[in-house]
């Protein structure tokens, strides 16, 4: 594998999460989170700054770790963008109640003997910002790196849940029908794999379509993805399609739809494309009419887009990490936030319930025994049934209603797919819950 | 000259806003603001939006009339960009004292022997966004095409007046001495054509350097200019600079400094990388703590920047309206805004005061008669002592003192240099002024 390749394998395992093993595989052991701070290591320093201080699109080392300890909260920085914008009016309040016990808080690493702390686990996830609420106040906040509390970061697959309860919002007030055919309302999809797949299938990822997220074939459909929307370099003499759209249309079938749950970000792009055409909005105008501007949240938002501008649904939104927890605790609320219902308590119900088990156990994720997905989020059916948006290289945002807690997290974890943060992230959150509890 | 050549020049002229002659040549008459309005061309409607309707950096669209009424107010759709942070406060209050004579004020359109109303100068200036402050009140708003309150446009080289006070100010300050060389501040530049000129004279634009802007010719030294710095596409096999200061420390020395004005927008370029050096901050940062933050904006803004970061001082900035007329109030109220001292009062008077008038005239503004340009902005010595702040296609904050009335404005007028807009532009603002005064 040649040295252009590794990069694009790593930059492929940081956007899209999955088959790290390998990336993992091609690197050194990583720099920790106290040695690759983004402040101390000095990137983007200098006017201009020093070439080994640089960071730029053209290299790719804009998705390389550790830029990425910089780079992810700086992305508009790399790429074209829209507003999500916040609206005129103040912000909601954040009362504080914050607590000097959590950082003692032990919990036990999924497949380990020993015990951690809350504090240590924030260092072995690379976490870059979090804030916790309980009760609607904020218990706990920190930021590392170069985050601060109006600092946006890209939130990665995150993105998906905020569309997957907007597309189920759209389905609940009939704008979209869940059992019709993708192809109603995207004729353009009628030839490729979502010719015969319906708004529900897409909406909890049960879709048969031909698309590899194994980034070590270099033939991966992954590759054609992100090169298609623009997100990493396109070779010299490139011909493929230049959006996503565009690439979606290329999409074949394999295999059928509704009987398994397979983690494919096309399918966050086919949703958007459906709000689209669903709502007359594009995803970004829908997320600032329905959630910023009606959460009252404290900044702007922005999406990342291609080069017809259309967002990334699948992963492009990026925002503070108080206003992640802001969409965090409206769900625990059952839609209702800063005075008004945002979101049908119906759909807030439908995604507490989650997907068929049976579903998501084919798809093999070990760390998340016993699980479902249901309009993009992930629900762990647990004893407080908590519910999760997950975003590579440790994004999330964990709703426990039992324990009237909600967690938002950015993270730049070196290695992209969640399981290898969260033994040191699920457990972590569960123990806060209960220690809240008491 | 070649289909691609001819529209890089368009692409120059509406960029730099010199020589457009020759780029009105190459033209038909342009359309009408009424028959070029954004909204009834249906830019970027669709999803996608049809081939014909799309605008797109590849291709260099987003610089081309009639596509730029919509583009100017979307440049981070193209671009990479860095927030400018209004900060967290409440927006500095803005009271209304709506006037309805003001579209019925006549004026005599330069040159010309009939007369003209304000309200049918706003279609012939091809305006976008206008808002009147009078006695620190508005007094008239208008928006066009896709603009709107909160809706961000490109300012062009408005943005060279906000860093030219804020340049002025560090000299005020000591922390940039305006007799030293700008290579004591910029060994970089030691061997280049600033290696012996010094911060006043790049301050006030009378620095003697080869560069054409001139687009016309295709050696032009503008063409390289936003080639390195990523405005505008690069042609395969581009092996130039990649950034604003890679292109600086080409630039050779031609004729003497200190003896003419000459308008080049690397000067901007050059005093960007003095602040940045006088400061300890990028240009952006240091508007955003210097005048966003303490001016009480409503919107963020945002800097387009090249390939390491570095801000377009020149001409990057876009913000909303309001909030150039909030700048424009504050210099009128001699650096004092939203209960501070934002702006040392001296620099504002030494503004006021302008440049040497024989300096000015030999650059041969026709629309400019006895004017004078100082600290990057043009002071008219009118009976008004009013002084702007000016950009290709229309963009301006006019302040007139004795008036007590602040004008900003949005345009996209199809051809760049404000020669072809100040005929109907400086008359009505004057008339306006003169009525307000009644």
């Amino acid at each position: 594998m040649t040295g252009r390749s590794t990069m694009v394998g790593i930059v492929m395992a940081a956007t899209m999460g999955l088959g790290t093993d390998a990336a993992l595989a091609q690197q050194q052991p990583p720099l920790s989170a106290a040695d690759s701070d983004p402040v101390k290591m000095g990137w983007m320093i200098g006017s201009p700054p020093p070439a080994d201080k640089l960071i730029q699109f053209s290299n790719g080392s804009h998705f390389s770790f550790p830029q990425t300890r910089w780079s992810f909260a700086n992305f508009r920085r790399f790429l074209p963008t829209s507003n999500v914008w916040r609206g005129d009016g103040a912000a909601s309040p954040l009362p504080r109640a914050e607590r000097s016990d959590i950082d003692a808080v032990t919990f036990q690493p999924l497949g380990q003997s020993g015990t951690m702390t809350w504090a240590e686990s924030l260092a072995a996830n690379y976490t870059d910002a979090i804030v916790v609420f309980h009760r609607g106040k904020i218990v706990y906040e920190r930021y590392f790196g170069v985050m601060s509390p109006h600092a946006t970061h890209i939130a990665m697959s995150v993105t998906k849940s905020f569309f997957g309860t907007l597309g189920a919002t759209l389905v609940a007030e009939g704008k979209l029908d869940e059992k019709a055919l993708v192809s109603q309302y995207i004729p353009e999809l009628k030839d490729t794999a979502y010719g015969d797949a319906t708004v529900r299938q897409v909406l909890d990822m049960t879709v048969g379509v031909k698309y590899s997220e194994n980034y070590a074939d270099p033939k991966a459909e992954i590759f054609d993805h992100v090169r298609a929307g623009g997100l990493v370099p396109r070779p010299p003499g490139y011909s493929g399609p230049t959006s996503f759209y565009g690439f979606l249309k290329t999409l074949k079938k394999e295999g059928q739809h509704g009987e398994a749950f397979a983690y494919k970000t096309v399918n966050s792009d086919v949703l958007g494309w459906l709000i689209r055409r669903g709502s007359g909005k594009t995803v970004g105008e829908l997320l600032s009419e329905r959630i910023w501007q009606k959460l009252g949240m404290e900044q702007d938002a922005y999406m990342l887009i291609d080069s017809e501008g259309t967002e990334f649904a699948g992963g492009g939104l990026n925002a503070t990490v108080r206003d992640l927890a802001r969409f965090g605790e409206m769900m625990r609320l059952d839609g209702a936030y800063n005075g008004q219902q945002i979101v049908p308590k119906a759909v807030v119900d439908d995604i507490r319930n989650g997907g068929r088990k049976s579903d998501f156990e084919k798809a093999g994720y070990k760390t998340l025994p016993g699980w479902s997905y249901r309009d993009m989020w992930w629900v762990s059916h647990n004893e407080h049934g908590a519910f999760m948006a997950r975003g590579v290289n440790g994004q999330a945002i964990y709703v426990d209603s039992k324990a009237e807690m909600v967690i938002a997290r950015f993270g730049s974890h070196p290695l992209a797919a969640n399981a290898y943060n969260d033994p040191t992230t699920l457990p972590a959150f569960d123990a806060l819950a209960r220690h809240l509890m008491q």
